[in-house]
């Protein structure tokens, strides 16, 4: 990969951009939503959208039917709508069962669903693998109901069907590939799931223009069911994916998390943190914990593969996480934006990283006669900065025995890792430093 | 071993008791006190009682003369006791010989040991090794002696006798065997000595009821020359002591000190600290040092044994240590079922700690299915805790790969040991964990 | 290396006589300011002086022409001098070329140096290979200048010679050798730089009267060229240096800095910890990092020599350095006597560790019998003080099992080296203890 410049302005706002187009539809495990939301990501993408019937067994599970949702409401007594599906899918719970019947505010009670700390926010609720069906709602709203007969009517079908899922694939240099995946489940909620999906999509545009070390794979699946099934279906391709993250709430303006891998000292645990460490941007380095989103699979111990996860605030550790809170004002252009940076940043150095062997290793070279302080003072005549770039010289020829690669050397000296490569870069071209293949 | 329930409570009342029993006995390194004491401990569990003839070489030490003595006085020349062996034991110098004779103030002076910064307590001084004798007395006391002939007397007895041991052991599946040892030489003293002893006695009761891994041995001893006694005359049993405690200054207020094992990094160190981790009360975790207890012998480098000490506040460190304030009264019955209860805790932890292998080690098992969510609600309809439980359950499995045991599990989530291994207990019911011998 | 009394007091003495001898001379990295200056070293140690060709190839750099000035002034148009090397060779720029024209204060200006940050010093500048001349002077002095004619004159030569450097080596009984590198080609400046060289230098005089396990080698060398001159011609020598320290910054007021060797955790690296450790003064370890002084030759990849640096204030990060205010109000010999103890210090752990047996390793020896406590006593009857020495000599019994020398015992233990090593002679002594070849 060569280092492009990269238009991040315009990156951000086709990333919520297409957040907004993603934001409406219903999703859900199965069903028409996800393949709605998968034929979007195809106008940006050639992104290929595979069927799983229902009844497929997948490891320990099996594909759920299918469900499909057309319109839903609960109305009073005297016919007015006080819960409209059509206003927001999370009206619904997901995966309700048809259901249409007149019914007291007793009975309707145990399927209402509300959020008495966020009285103002309805709930995201869902019942997959559990026949049952629910409204959901805000709790001023609930508190207002009446004693009343109410017709609740969910227009749903739950029938064999298939389980959906999008794939996309980026061949590079190398067969070792890096995974990036996202969740394609959860209906009008924007920083869990969307934020992960349309990072995901403009980071496979943009890494399909450049010619790369490493091959990509991009996944778009539904979450934990999703994850199963597309292990199960590809598990020769597993052998193949040498590391991997998990994208998701990446646009809220919380400091950055990165959640290591389960093996939690390899290749891209350390990118990551460096990444985070050379942004200057607060963050947060977490071990492995077995919860979460689909690391759980990926990182179970029949796969055990480095798959980690660069978030800003963790699931569930947001007040709007899995409510109607969770909304296109909730994340911003800029958030977003700065956390696709952090993913390019990640692939830049899994791209440049590369050890190499100092030709001088005797003492130092005679830096001046080579012209690197003319070349430095060309950049910028401030003698410090001057001086820095020497410095980054001098760490660079000092650590390449064959021992460090440049991320090793960048990580010990703090300095910035694309400075370092850009001295790797100016010493190779002087002769002074060879690449070495490891 | 069967987690069973206990009534600790009642062996609060069991151990403090013991200890009043005891307290007023006249112990030494050697004579009738410790034999009184082990007689009284053998009325709760069956102690063999060893004895070791004076002159015994055991390594670089002998066995000394026996110690014996009936009264011991100081009078002043009005015939007043002013210092009475009948009042506390503590009032003469431990293994002071016989004496009879009417001496100046002058001369009595460098015979008396006193705590000029703790005017009211009276000290506890011996002198095993070096023939010579003393009174000891509160500092007030000390003050107010006046010129005068003074008539002293002790009728004590050095004489060749034996040294006094006492030893139990309990047979487990296992020959490996765990080590817990007291120190029985100490006089009218509590927190130091005797806590450790009640501690030990009962334990070894409990213990002795229960189906059991391990073997179990338990020692009551006098400090260093006992303990080299018995290394000495026992060298063969110490191949299977895999690990021990030194039991002692259990029943005073302060927070929990585990002074590690020499090597540090055994098993018994991670589960002693597991057991204060799960405790939630303050503690703190000291790296071996060779100086203290018995550890100094049982870690010499000749055995280096990993045995570490679980105390409260480590000796030396409260201020009654070795005076006549370290008495019934400083120890609360509280405490030392604290100090039992962590004992027993760490016990549990060796006997059911256990490595296990995931069946479903491909992406999670559906716990559902399977009614763990069932299970859980049974317990606990609160969601809170049924994903609690959960979470446990996916530690287990996902760690579960045959490197770690449930107590590794347990270190690195930060669980409790006792729900870990609820969870793995569960998932080997239902078939998705199996035990493997390591 | 036997204890030797040192009068620490009369070596502080000499540190700062040497240094107002050595500090008027007009140094550079060639020239008669370095002979001059070895000469009066050669009064006190018999330092070899060796002279390499200018033009000789060293690795990758060659002997640059040599330098050597007789005076130079700036004169206004009345005559006066403005500027006078007279006053102090900082003046003028290190390696000008020779100059003697007149010309208007425009065409002046770009050859004159200040810091407008602290306009009451003089910069220290110079321009070893670029071929240039200037002048150095106070702010204050340049603010004053009107537009004039001005007479510029230096009388420099710079033609083929040779670059000098001084040697000293001290055979101990091993082959084995401990480097001590110091640079002396500063003009007037004192802590960088001429505190390193009175140290080495009384260091030299100091060993060279001592019997010794270890071989010492001394370089009096001019920064970078010089280091890399030394290790290219004698390169042979380089397999025997086992150890190493740079020394510079040693007599300014600032807490001492220990710059590690590249390897990092290596003999010198825990003896100089420790050394610090023990001293109780502040002190900070920092990790090796490749700019500084010749340890960056020293340590480059085909060296890689375990050579550290032990400083006080770091160079570079007092506002005095490589300005007249580094003379000789700013060091002062206290701080000198305090660095040149720690360097002594580290000698004595390097010349005294060594690995023990216990040759009585089942449970401790009995250490009354032997008369440790009457020992103790004789020294000092406090009893807290007594215990202080039984601990030493327990400490020294339980880990002396072959595995640890006496350094790891004290490191472990925080005691002192110099009393675990007194415990240890005092064990081997009783024979308790036998020293093991490692």
């Amino acid at each position: 990969m060569v280092k492009t410049e990269i238009d991040y302005k315009k990156i951000g706002k086709n990333l919520y951009s297409l957040m907004e187009d993603l934001f409406p539809i219903c999703r859900s495990i199965t069903g028409n939503g996800v393949r709605e939301t998968l034929k979007i990501i195809k106008k940006i993408i050639p992104v290929e959208i595979k069927e799983v019937p229902s009844g497929t067994k997948v490891f320990d599970w099996v594909i759920p039917k299918e469900w499909n949702i057309k319109d839903a409401y609960v109305k009073d007594s005297k016919g007015n709508k006080i819960i409209d599906f059509q206003k927001t899918n999370l009206h619904v719970m997901n995966y309700s069962i048809p259901i249409h019947k007149k019914i007291k505010l007793k009975e309707l009670k145990p399927h209402l669903f509300t959020l008495p700390d966020h009285p103002d926010w309805i709930p995201y609720a869902h019942s997959y693998y559990k026949e049952n069906w629910g409204f959901c709602l805000t709790h001023n709203q609930y508190k207002k109901l009446k004693e009343d007969t109410y017709e609740v009517f969910i227009d749903s079908t739950l029938k064999n069907g298939s389980l959906t899922y999008g794939e996309y694939y980026i061949k590079g240099k190398s067969k070792d590939e890096i995974l990036f995946t996202c969740y394609i489940c959860h209906p009008s909620l924007c920083n869990d799931s969307l934020s992960g999906v349309v990072l995901v999509t403009y980071l496979a545009k943009l890494l399909s223009k450049m010619k790369l070390k490493y091959s990509y794979r991009f996944l778009f699946i539904p979450e934990t069911i999703g994850a199963i099934t597309w292990l199960s279906q590809n598990e020769k391709k597993t052998k193949n994916i040498k590391y991997g993250l998990v994208a998701t709430c990446l646009g809220d303006p919380g400091k950055y998390t990165y959640k290591k891998t389960r093996n939690g000292d390899t290749l891209i645990d350390k990118i990551v943190e460096k990444v985070l460490f050379d942004s200057k941007e607060d963050h947060q380095i977490l071990d492995f914990w077995p919860i979460g989103s689909d690391e759980r699979q990926f990182c179970s111990p029949g796969f055990n593969l480095n798959v980690g996860s660069l978030m800003r605030t963790v699931y569930g550790c947001f007040p709007q996480y899995h409510t109607s809170g969770d909304n296109l004002d909730f994340v911003d252009k800029k958030y977003l934006t700065g956390s696709f940076e952090k993913y390019m940043d990640a692939v830049y150095i899994f791209e440049n990283n590369a050890s190499y062997m100092n030709l001088n290793p005797k003492c130092e070279p005679q830096l001046r006669k080579r012209g690197f302080y003319d070349m430095a003072e060309k950049v910028d005549p401030d003698p410090v900065l001057v001086e820095v770039f020497i410095n980054e010289l001098l760490w660079v020829l000092n650590f390449s025995d064959g021992n460090n690669s440049i991320l090793d050397i960048a990580i010990r000296s703090g300095r910035d890792f694309k400075k370092i490569k850009y001295a790797a870069d100016a010493l190779v071209n002087k002769k002074l430093l060879k690449k070495i293949d490891k």
